[in-house]
């Protein structure tokens, strides 16, 4: 897995994703203590612990899924890079495609790789994401 | 209106929204044809004039607006500032406090000047934002 660019960390995150792979996916994660996570309609995650139980919920669920992502604004310097693209999913297994996502990625260079630091997602219109896509309780404040 | 520091540009950016003044909040955003802005629920904006047309239609509305601003993450380097962090508004004419939203704010350091460059904003869990705090017809990808 490289994560030699921010779009290399970009594509390993989805490709994480899509496979399911808890590991892979806690790789692209920068192994600090603030990294933060927010999925569709949930409160925030933060740290490595909270995240990990997140995808390791979100990953119980099998079900193929196919990612694609297209790009809406990006800003990248040699320490930090944000992405804001559309994420649109789709469950090859029965046809289904969702309305489209739209996620705030940030990527910071550690040791010459591109790690995720925060993941902002959110969904467009009212619609609920349907429960086998992400966790079914979103968090609230507290 | 001090810009002088990340810190010094979010107030800015929510005094400006507390106030419904547009020409501040413009001063605030960055002179760039890249700029993009995600309100709660609906689809990205990009550019001045599209991204200044969404301020006309929210500050339409003149009800008194106050934010309360806590602080979930941040990043910041010589060039480029993250901050996510709850944003709750409160309508003190009506002592109507709804929801916390979520909002990713970058800013990029211009000329001296922190200047907004993304906003991204959203809802925790599956309820709508009342119009009047929002323009009510979330923009579908196109």
């Amino acid at each position: 897995m490289s994560l030699d660019t921010p779009a290399a960390a970009e594509a390993a995150f989805y490709a994480a994703f899509e496979q399911g792979d808890l590991e892979r996916m806690m790789e692209v994660w920068a192994p600090r203590a603030d990294i933060t996570c927010v999925h569709p309609l949930a409160g925030p995650l933060v740290g490595p612990s909270a995240i990990r139980a997140s995808w390791v919920e979100i990953f119980s669920n099998e079900v193929p899924r196919r990612f694609e992502v297209e790009p809406i604004w990006a800003s990248a310097t040699e320490e930090t890079a944000i992405r804001t693209l559309y994420e649109t999913i789709t469950l090859p297994l029965s046809h289904q495609r969702f309305p489209a996502l739209i996620a705030t990625n940030v990527y910071h260079r550690l040791a010459g790789q591109w790690r995720m630091v925060l993941h902002h997602a959110s969904v467009i219109g009212p619609s609920e994401l349907p429960p086998e896509i992400v966790s079914p309780t979103p968090s609230t404040r507290h």
